[in-house]
């Protein structure tokens, strides 16, 4: 079976791996569909991420349903599946609440850029599509399994309601895919901060209203500017750097919310910083889980087209030039096809 | 007019000051009734605020309205009036939206530990009693000028709903003013964390029904244990150092919230942290005015008594035992009468 392994910053390489198997009863084995690579496998290639042994990567995933284990009772063979890249159990108190992600039994789901994987807690963790999807809906259900749905979690955690006025820190697939949920909710003005020709135009394309190209205070300032001069309702962080977030913060106005989908590298925030601006800050992992199936039936239903993010399909074996693709911003986000 | 002025560390005087007049048409000269010992003061009084000159003391105030400017209409001489500690306009788009204490024109209304003050902003400000109140509902109407609308913002910022784990950390006033917050919005259980023997006494009270004596990481692990094992639904943050931060953050369940009330002191927030726990955090100086009319609707009706955490009345001359009493912990509040 061949799949994505980093070996060091920068060097990435499909080789033979031992095929999963079935290891716990609650087990599932997937034949992947289509698979990508997320911006947070560049935290690895690029060694911010230190990496200290070869790692399979990928946990972005669809596919069929090859085999299951005996205490596996929802998910059956032969299904067309989307899957969180957290597995979880769907029964713990975090599951209840709505945290999947925060499972008490969570697993992360990894080493999917790959023609198999075994996902655990498959009750918990798949959803199925109604039945086989058509080709051309691939790109847009692959989203769900992460990028859509941290777009989604985004837009969630900073709470977009009816008529708010939405900011979006970051141009990358998160943040397009969180220009899509802002207008999925309802969101009266969505402004993008955007310097990149190519993101702006699907930004817009995806419902944004206003693109700025500012940063940094002068970004908060312009975006202050556009609302009210007190700042945005809804601020989605997709970036995760201090200076997105301080961004972020800055441009949030007192009672508004910032929602962290970028996953914090480096990042402190200053108690009396964030205590002065009466912003409300949450973020984390995407319960990607809780939101599956409505965003499910919204691509089948075509309302929500995702799958645009990817700007370059690739055949699995050129896993290591769709990193290079990526790191270098030559394309937004990367699908492979095993 | 006597006024208390600190001018060191663990130095706070009475003095004879200009007694205040009007200055701008928007003001109101108050008479005070009845005045109070702040936790935040004690940041100036122990010298972890550097004190750089010379400073009348005290932002806590309830009073009979003496004179006001030309501009001032609904306020009216004569009148019992409540205010917050920040003024603020009430037209501002940040007190439209509930914000008062963010008002984009607020002052700080400082010096109200003397006989007579200046509220700026007065009919955005301050909040007249129905009539003129009976004596012994004074402490509790004083207590809504800052202690127990900061509790009740901790809450409110927690998110605190019916049937809520509440957990509150910190039993100084504002913390025990939590307590009857939660209470009133609900709470199914309220958590407080307690080491003082008349403090757990006034906590049950006021309705908290555990207390937990461990701290740290022990208190968080106490905590979760009453928690399902993933931590509160509301976690009110009423210290402001960076372990009562901590201790809040690890004792919120994923999906919970932290309402922070104290005002932090050297706070840093680990963003991977925040991120990782799913929780929500929001705070800031209490909105103090959007509260007062619920407020002191609760008061009058006699349905909650913060008035309790004064369980010291000394005369303004005697200011400076007040300070001593509450740095030595020998008081929880300390009520001044002019």
């Amino acid at each position: 079976m061949l799949g994505a392994v980093i070996y060091a910053p920068g060097d990435v390489r499909l080789e033979d791996r031992p095929a999963p198997e079935i290891i716990k009863p609650t087990d599932a084995i997937i034949t992947i569909a289509a698979t990508c690579v997320c911006g947070s496998d560049l935290w690895d290639y690029r060694g911010i991420n230190p990496v200290t042994q070869p790692t399979p990567m990928g946990h972005e995933y669809v596919g069929v349903v090859q085999e299951v284990g005996p205490d596996v009772a929802a998910i059956k063979p032969g299904q067309f599946v989307i899957g969180s890249f957290f597995a979880s159990d769907g029964t713990c108190p975090n599951c209840r609440a709505g945290y999947p992600s925060s499972c008490v039994h969570r697993e992360f789901v990894g080493g999917c850029q790959a023609e198999t994987i075994r996902v655990p807690l498959a009750d918990g963790t798949l959803v199925p599509t109604p039945e086989q999807p058509a080709e051309e809906m691939i790109p847009s259900l692959l989203a769900l399994s992460d990028v859509m749905s941290t777009g989604w979690w985004a837009a969630t955690a900073a709470e977009v309601r009816p008529g708010s006025a939405v900011a979006v820190v970051g141009d990358g697939a998160v943040g397009l895919c969180g220009v899509i949920a802002a207008r999925e909710l309802g969101a009266g003005r969505i402004i993008v901060m955007s310097r990149h020709e190519p993101r702006q135009k699907l930004a817009l394309e995806f419902g944004a209203t206003d693109i700025v190209t500012e940063r940094g205070d002068d970004g908060a300032a312009v975006m202050r500017d556009m609302t009210e001069g007190v700042g945005a309702d809804a601020v989605l962080e997709c970036v995760g750097t201090p200076e997105s977030m301080q961004q972020a913060l800055r441009s949030t106005r007192p009672g508004g919310n910032v929602g962290i989908a970028g996953v914090p590298h480096g990042v402190q925030i200053n108690g009396s910083e964030l205590f002065y601006s009466h912003a409300g800050l949450r973020g984390g992992p995407a319960p990607a889980r809780r939101f599956l199936p409505g965003l499910i039936t919204r691509v089948l239903e075509g309302r929500i087209d995702p799958g645009k993010v990817f700007d370059l399909t690739l055949p699995l074996d050129q896993v290591a030039e769709a990193y290079r693709a990526m790191d270098e911003r030559r394309a937004i986000k990367v699908l492979l096809q095993p």
